[in-house]
């Protein structure tokens, strides 16, 4: 992967996010390689490949735009399923619930947030239907329009296909529209080890994430319906988000896609947990399925840790939450799991 | 990267848009030099480096943040101004009104655009308050909460630091918000060659464009009042305009502005435009004051310039528009000017 | 009419506004008809019966709301029709540009009115052709969803049948939905003299008038599709427009329209306008079709009637608006024309 | 009218909704004598008189908007203190909550209803604080922009003055605004029997329930300050809410406020709650403190009481409602009593 990688890390943010990783060298090459004078918005050689990249990953035709940010491609995947008097279901640790600023409210324009309960933060058909149990059929509710699961989840759990297929069905029964948001979808890829359409099931769209994953500020989203694709067009460019040298976007999330890129820095990200996690021991709170582990620490092992050079989010009361990229270096995932295991 | 500055132009979008144009080598040396892992969001060093840049050229206290695109740019300052019951005075070619896909009215919850007219795109005092005077007073007409100007204008042209002043304190006298578009706000202190808070003005806010001028996706949103910064920065992340790695646009940014190259490159273009204009002679709707230049042409005008290779936008029915930007050669400049002399 | 009518009317707003006319004594009668305990909401008898009364008078089926204003019966019809990032076509004078203050960008959630010129505050195909005509495909720029059109228009002038069928034509052919700004419909009706269904033609969605021909504060939303209806019905939900004692809204519309108050009313207004309009002669602007008389006078003209004790509305700087209504004395219209013909 | 008063009420409806009552006489007859011409909109006499019949009532300056429903009072008066991108902090079974199809998505363009937990449907400080001490400060989680109460609450429940002290204190120490919703003010008031300025405490604005206690269609929306009434016009109007003849409104509320209708009726109301409870017994979910009686009901009591003609909803799975309203007459309450008492 280059010599960057060989560079000491800062210590700064090493197991705090896969935000605050670095860009891939292949993905700098690709920007790079995409600096020629070319069409402005989405009309470049790049951009326009997207459909042919995702068709191939997924085995099924695809319709591709990208987004700079996971909130965007949440949202605007979002609006193509859900019209401003309904509602979407999720998690009520949702990303979209927890962590985009209120930004499907406004993209949205005051739909609102359906929130179900359901360990690691995954849904289930029970915990979705009993939130729509809880609505009563008529106006003076706010209806369900679709689902949104979140794959690999925030406590980087991960949905196993036939999961995701029973969800479905019940979306398709119900006529609800159903979306995932697929931040870390390499990770569940990676975990999974079967075929990208079986990670994703029958969703109607998808946010597939390549910052946290060797990008730089690109993320695509999905659609199986060329409509729902055409609607997204008009709404990102109502939303600032059709940047005029889309190319470079286009070109970090071909990077990625087009030669298995994206599941091998997965692969390496999950691994680098799974160390991790071993030195947790019985303070992880979920055997880790992605590149997240969640660790029960009381304030005083916190700073210890901290007091080592080893940074990491504060989930929780109870818990800690490290993150591993494509860029952790397995000596320092072996130095955090030790010193996890000596608390 | 220097080296490919000398490679032969693409023929596609040579005079086409300033958008299509490369990333200097300048702004990919400083965004590789961000490639570490750093604070993610805007709480990296880089982007808390804004606030000094920019209030160092300005020679006052500003307080900056990044957006992707200057649609964003201009909205998320407005925002900060209008209410959704509000207005905006604005010129009736303005990119806002013309360009955006909507967006105003997205970001600002369906606040209005007022139109106002002006020669080459720009506003005067007379024009705005023939708009304003056109509002009754009370709750069935929406009133101006903001005014907006382009510096440089849709029509390239410049704004001096006495018609600013005087809209400004227009503004000011109605207790309205002032912003300028300035996604070629470089192009506009090249010409006018004088302080750059001259250039502004005492706007509210400035969209101070990069993307155009040698940058990624990257602009600058500057305020003159950290409240208002303060406001845009929940409405930005609402948007799903916060990066996760916005140390990459902070690079950008930084780049183009400390140490001068923003109006180095601005010059050029505009140097180039002047050149393409010189063979426009009379043909050119107006004496260029940045790096666009309009030439009214018939079709068949069009076809014979095409077929020479040179590309370009159809402005409307009666003139092109041909933009040069930083990239631009100076011998395609002299063989588009040649060429337009020969017709 | 009842006693009531006989006496004097206020000199206040005598020729002010339809708006300021009382309610007839029949729509009294009808709501206090209604004074028993029924199902909230719009599940009561007489808003169940909307749908076949207006079915009868159009004759068709029809699917009908109440809302309680001309601004929200207006903005949940084109909500029905339009999306955010969407465009309405209408006339730059009508009412939903001009007089609901901004609640076309509330309820449509920004999407933007497209402004076309015409005589008399009538579209033409060509005005509307010459607006679509310059809208660039693409998102760059708010395409249209649909049409609106005010029968009577803003300057009290009427659709001929095959005008509206003519602009029916283009709405159709290029997928638009139409909707008819019906406030002052009776009028229109009263005025054309023909069957209802070719007053509206064929639009989808229907804003008929009650409020200012007798009723206190109803208006019917009329949509040929249920499917649209039905979506009005949650957006009106949603806007506060569902009055929990629907039934005395319903029982106003009834009172009007099951046994055909409603013409004579409007035909007793538009015949007070022809009286006062005699009086006016070349001073009208137009020869009035509904009940509005607009008339050039300079301010001292507009100050001696006032004297008089006529209370008009200074529409612009030229020409005053005379607005006749249901209850509009005729001695009343006599004395205005009289005072406008010793001018 | 007086006579109606005496007619055997419809069965349909009896304990079903105060929603389903009818207008007292008394509204009726100051309805009747505001029919004369007036000015339009709020311009008028009555309208105008609103500010000072509140300002009398509460013993401070009022100023005061009509609004015709619930909904659209609460969300006028939300959007004075909420922007798009902040929360309000309300109980999770709050009307706006559950039963406003969303309109506070609507009005305040996407804003965030945060939930709070509280025996009968009411707020604690130790509740609010929970809720706000899950909220992370930064623009990646919805901050709280003010807090909802409701008086009495969705469980027919009612705030002691010092409750309400105490969450005002909250409030007001954390730069919150502060909202009552007041759908049965009057029923608290009735119940506290204090002054009406402690049974509101130190709100910035009340939605002033007029509808369920013997009106029509009239809510008054009281603020504290005028600025923000000033605001809450824009909205009005924006809304659709201005209705044209508001002069039926006004007149509505001023027959309750200004001679003391609205506590005599909302005794009455409560009176027969009482009666009705005394029958319920221990089944009773709580004292009824206003007018509203939740009774623990199996499906077959539901059936045995429907069959004797009582009409009422059903809660949920555990519980009925009961609600009295100003015109329930004392044999009918007491004949459900018994019937309760029976079971």
């Amino acid at each position: 992967m280059g010599g960057a990688m060989q560079a000491p890390a800062s210590p700064y943010g090493q197991f705090l996010s896969d935000n605050a990783a670095r860009v891939h060298p292949r993905v700098w090459a690709a920007m790079q390689a995409a600096d020629a004078p070319d069409a402005a918005y989405d009309g470049d050689r790049l951009s326009r490949r997207l459909d042919e990249a995702f068709s191939a990953l997924f085995g099924k035709d695809c319709a591709v735009l990208w987004a700079s940010t996971g909130t965007a491609a949440n949202c605007l995947a979002l609006a193509t399923m859900v019209q401003p008097h309904g509602g979407v279901v999720c998690h009520r640790e949702a990303h979209i619930e927890m962590d985009e600023g209120g930004a499907p409210g406004f993209f949205l324009h005051g739909a609102k947030l359906l929130l179900a309960d359901g360990a690691g933060g995954r849904l289930t058909p029970d915990a979705i239907e009993s939130v729509l149990a809880g609505i009563t059929r008529g106006v003076h509710q706010v209806q369900a329009h679709a689902i949104s699961l979140t794959q690999a989840s925030e406590w980087g759990q991960v949905y196993q296909p036939e999961e995701i297929a029973a969800i479905a069905a019940l979306a398709h029964d119900r006529g609800l529209g159903l979306h995932m948001d697929g931040a870390r979808f390499a990770n569940a890829a990676a975990f999974l080890g079967c075929h990208p359409a079986q990670v994703a099931g029958p969703v109607d769209a998808l946010s597939f994430g390549c910052t946290k994953n060797g990008g730089m500020d690109a993320e695509a989203i999905v659609f199986c319906d060329a409509e729902k694709a055409d609607l997204a067009r008009w709404r990102r460019k109502r939303a600032g988000h059709l940047q005029s040298k889309g190319r470079y976007m286009a070109a970090q999330i071909l990077a990625l896609v087009e030669d298995g890129l994206w599941l091998e820095l997965a692969a390496h990200a999950n691994a680098m947990a799974a160390i991790v996690a071993e030195g947790a021991g019985e303070r992880a709170v979920f055997a880790p399925q992605a590149n997240e582990v969640f660790v029960n620490l009381a304030p005083a092992q916190r700073a210890a840790l901290r007091a080592q050079g080893f940074a990491f989010h504060d989930w929780n009361e109870a818990c800690v939450r490290m993150v591993a990229s494509w860029d952790t270096r397995e000596e320092d995932a072996r130095a955090l799991s030790a010193a996890l295991a000596a608390l």
